[in-house]
């Protein structure tokens, strides 16, 4: 038990995590029940069970010291007696994965999440959605993620077509005027805390598909938003990382400012640049929370930096179903500084299989040459 | 078979080098005897038998594409028959694992490796000394590394004591007045060659201590340690990655210049600092050769690193016998930018157990902070 930790969830975030914690000298155990799954196929010491046999929990409790996730939609009802290990705690575990408590917390905090209403289990959605008024945004207050389970109304129809029942009710949001998705990741202990830097994101069909650093905004918003994040994390009594999505828009009142969308307990697909950005990657930092590793500081590296996913639809282009790529691009590319495949041997559409990361003089630069790669690689 | 890499010997640069074939989508087997070694307890996929056993290796090649080894030590006559998918060539791994052959290919080549002679097996090797004339050095010609089966002969009382019979034989050297020690990294596929920068290794006690990059020495001789590397690397016909270490030195003739130390065909740990320094790691280097990804080129950081090991002495310095150590110090030293810990559960003196990475702003400042870091290591 001494010297070793344990991971909820063993896909590409828990892979990189896993490697990170390698470094400290510490054993990792991965609980993930997909045999299939980027750790599954790697790493020595995955159980492959469900998360809802308590039996095998308490087997995977008692062989680690503390126990981190990666992915904050998994049942928190069987961890709640094994609370005492977790990092983040369960309360953190609990309002992250579930909108309704979400918004309940940062409206209390009053870092201005979007303008909302909860729809709770029973209540009539439709009827909510009229009243909260057109366009909005349904989503599920549980198990939602890249998209799933939300829904634009923009019409009666739309409304009269909505499902009536999700998965612990239901989020009505207010439509904002978009100017773009940032993120900020911070990491806590006992005595330390650290704000990573700013990151652009950019999403295509729900999924991110592009991260930029730096982030393309002002030099005050970016504080405010590490501020803010940095608010959260306190308030919350964090110890680990939590990630903050933020939004940059207009809402009804037609005024631009920065909103809270979503909390991630975790490392966070945005936070891969960190990798070759920082000195100390999200990665390391929560590495270094698990293992008691003072957190030190951060240095950036010099220069911008694009992250490209890379979903299965590029494996799909190059007719493959999983694994490897045909990486011949890269040679036309000095600017790609890194390829990650995770391995996934199954190229579904929207699946993440991967990511690169570009560094240029520029933001826009690192961009423009990410959308140029990407288009090259699904050319073989 | 298809998208799996071999690696035979699962050390930390085994691990270090899975992870990077792991980042391309491929599958990695490794074969490794040693169940505590740092693969065996982090990795899927490790076959714990021996580098004689045939069965077993006939098993392994089977389910693998390219093979690749990290270290030379290996037995090259059970590999004979599975020849074709070895990376680099088992001619490369013959000559470098062979001190004697090694001296004689260097010397046909005329790249002026250390004056020396070889005294083959049943010869009088302490007669062969007094003619090579003392000082000098009996190295075995099969099995040496980190200083093991090197003797120093600087009288007639040590030439009395040495061993007469060594594995393969011996070699004599003359003692160099060393200036200091260098190694270059070189990378080949059938298209491409690139070499790594020049780095200035110092050894304690014939174990590679620290690392520096920029290495002091002046550039015209860092031009020839690369030319004469991608030399070798053309006249031994290398696939894969390559090793060259240099002394700086003055031999009999007393004229100061750069001699050829040994060869090993392999990722080595003077290259760690890749990691940090380098766009492309030498892990990188070799897993984009042994799956057909282009090299493409090295993109340099800014900056002065010095690599520093920590061997066995660190550990009971804490009174911890392997695994992790206590990092505490790291909150003083914000220059390390990196500590890998090899998580081996044994800590023997002598054994290179993890190593750290700090960056400054100049070689002599970094190995001055790498110093500091590792005593205050010692001093928990």
């Amino acid at each position: 038990m001494k010297d070793t930790v344990g991971i909820l969830g063993g896909g590409q975030l828990g892979l990189m995590l896993a490697q990170a914690i390698d470094r400290l000298g510490f054993d990792t155990i991965i609980y993930e029940s997909d045999g299939q799954s980027p750790c599954a196929t790697r790493r020595a010491q995955v159980m492959p069970f469900l998360f809802t046999d308590v039996n095998k929990l308490k087997d995977f409790f008692s062989r680690t010291q503390h126990v981190t996730f990666d992915s904050e939609n998994i049942p928190a009802a069987p961890l709640q007696q094994f609370a005492g290990q977790l990092i983040p705690s369960i309360e953190v575990l609990e309002i992250s994965q579930d909108r309704a408590k979400e918004k309940q917390f940062l409206s209390k905090l009053q870092v201005n999440p979007v303008m909302h209403v909860v729809v709770p289990v029973g209540a009539n959605v439709r009827e909510a959605a009229r009243a909260f008024g057109l366009p909005c945004i349904a989503k599920s207050v549980l198990g939602g993620y890249d998209g799933k389970g939300q829904f634009r109304l923009q019409s009666e129809a739309d409304v009269a077509r909505l499902p009536l029942d999700a998965a612990g009710g239901w989020v009505l949001e207010e439509v904002l005027a978009l100017s773009l998705e940032i993120s900020c990741i911070v990491a806590r202990n006992e005595t330390e805390e650290l704000a990573f830097p700013i990151f652009e994101n950019i999403h295509t069909q729900h999924i991110l598909d592009f991260t930029l650093l730096p982030a393309r905004v002002p030099a005050e918003l970016q504080t405010q938003a590490k501020t803010t994040a940095l608010q959260i994390a306190r308030a919350i009594g964090l110890k680990g990382l939590l990630t903050v999505e933020f939004f940059v828009g207009r809402g009804r009142d037609g005024i631009e400012k920065l909103f809270v969308n979503e909390l991630a307990p975790r490392v966070h697909n945005s936070g891969h640049v960190t990798l070759q950005a920082c000195s100390l990657s999200q990665f390391d930092a929560l590495a270094r929370i698990l293992t008691g590793v003072p957190l030190g500081h951060i240095a950036m590296s010099p220069g911008a930096f694009c992250m490209g996913q890379l979903l299965g639809e590029v494996w799909a282009a190059q007719g493959r179903t999983g694994g490897p790529l045909n990486l011949e691009a890269l040679q036309f590319f000095p600017q790609v500084v890194d390829v990650f495949l995770y391995g996934k041997r199954e190229a579904r559409p929207g699946r993440k299989m991967g990511h690169f990361v570009v560094k240029e003089v520029s933001a826009e630069k690192a961009l423009e040459v990410a959308r140029a790669f990407r288009l090259a690689l699904t050319q073989h």
